[in-house]
């Protein structure tokens, strides 16, 4: 990916099942699968969004123990998955730090497991990563991102799905599939 | 898919991190979303392979709650995945089952995160199914599957590996990807 996608976790805002807008709680396998599909498929940051105390402090609690704490020095491909976790207070937030990062403001694209005005296709996503553009992917917990993060983010990745019309995947394997086939799109 | 692919979550044998072969206990995450990433990608059956009593209770609670229980009833999507959920003692049970089923021995495919022997790409599995082999995919929990599982199938699937040399992803992130780019490679 050339270092320079990055992509963030959205516990807030978000729906849940009857599409009012939420937080969602920290779920902690969500920290270990996609901060070690981040590390495979070279991510730069791994953002956790969250602004609630107790969740931030949950978060900081798991990572410290795979990374500075026994669960690290025991386990070192988690501590290098972990590495990559950025705790921030909101996706302006994940926004303003890439951009930090990059040096550049980031292509913000969101994901939805719905069509979407600015609906993009990860061939021509692959197209402005080429041309070097950073890239900050956001993803959404419990029932998906907040329509306003989708409206201001600057595309929508198409939504996952195969043969049938059932898209229901965990935020944890559209993370992964996400990323891979960027890469591959990328290769 | 056409319908002609199966897949198997083994907890027995497989690896611990010394590569002695132990019996893993069952991770309630992994039925959720490797069985909503196999509802997505029409797969006909997930198999989770346990010989141990106490698992196999548990592995029936749950897969009961989502189906004909509240979980179920209140949550439709959860029940059609979960309904693919069959519960064997052995990877040789879940071989015979798929047999029968499919009406002929499917390919038994392992997979794990070291290059084997008998590895074989995604492109070479595509074309096997599209002579309408049926397939059977093994994936392993802990630290993959035990050596005699990996030798006694007819191929093993390439490591999923991106640019770099890490490749701890979890087995929910590698079922994901590896359904996404067989489908790809079929479409």
């Amino acid at each position: 990916m050339n270092g320079s996608v990055s992509l963030a976790l959205v516990h807030f805002p978000v729906l849940d099942r009857r599409d009012a807008v939420v937080g969602a709680s920290v779920t902690n396998l969500d920290l270990h699968d996609i901060s070690r599909s981040a590390r495979t498929y070279g991510v730069q940051s791994f953002y956790v969004v969250t602004p609630f105390a107790d969740q931030q402090q949950l978060v900081r609690e798991i990572v410290e123990h795979w990374t500075t704490g026994h669960g690290g020095n025991n386990n070192p491909d988690r501590c290098e998955a972990f590495s990559l976790v950025r705790l921030v207070d909101s996706v302006a937030d994940a926004i303003d730090d890439s951009t930090r990062f990059f040096g550049e403001r980031p292509l913000v694209l969101a994901t939805s497991a719905r069509r979407q005005e600015n609906t993009i296709d990860v061939g021509t996503l692959a197209g402005e990563q080429k041309k070097n553009r950073p890239l900050l992917l956001l993803l959404g917990t419990s029932w998906g991102l907040a329509p306003e993060i989708v409206r201001q983010s600057d595309h929508t990745l198409e939504p996952l799905m195969a043969s049938g019309s059932y898209n229901h995947l965990s935020v944890r394997a559209a993370a992964a599939i996400i990323l891979d086939r960027l890469w591959v799109a990328l290769s």
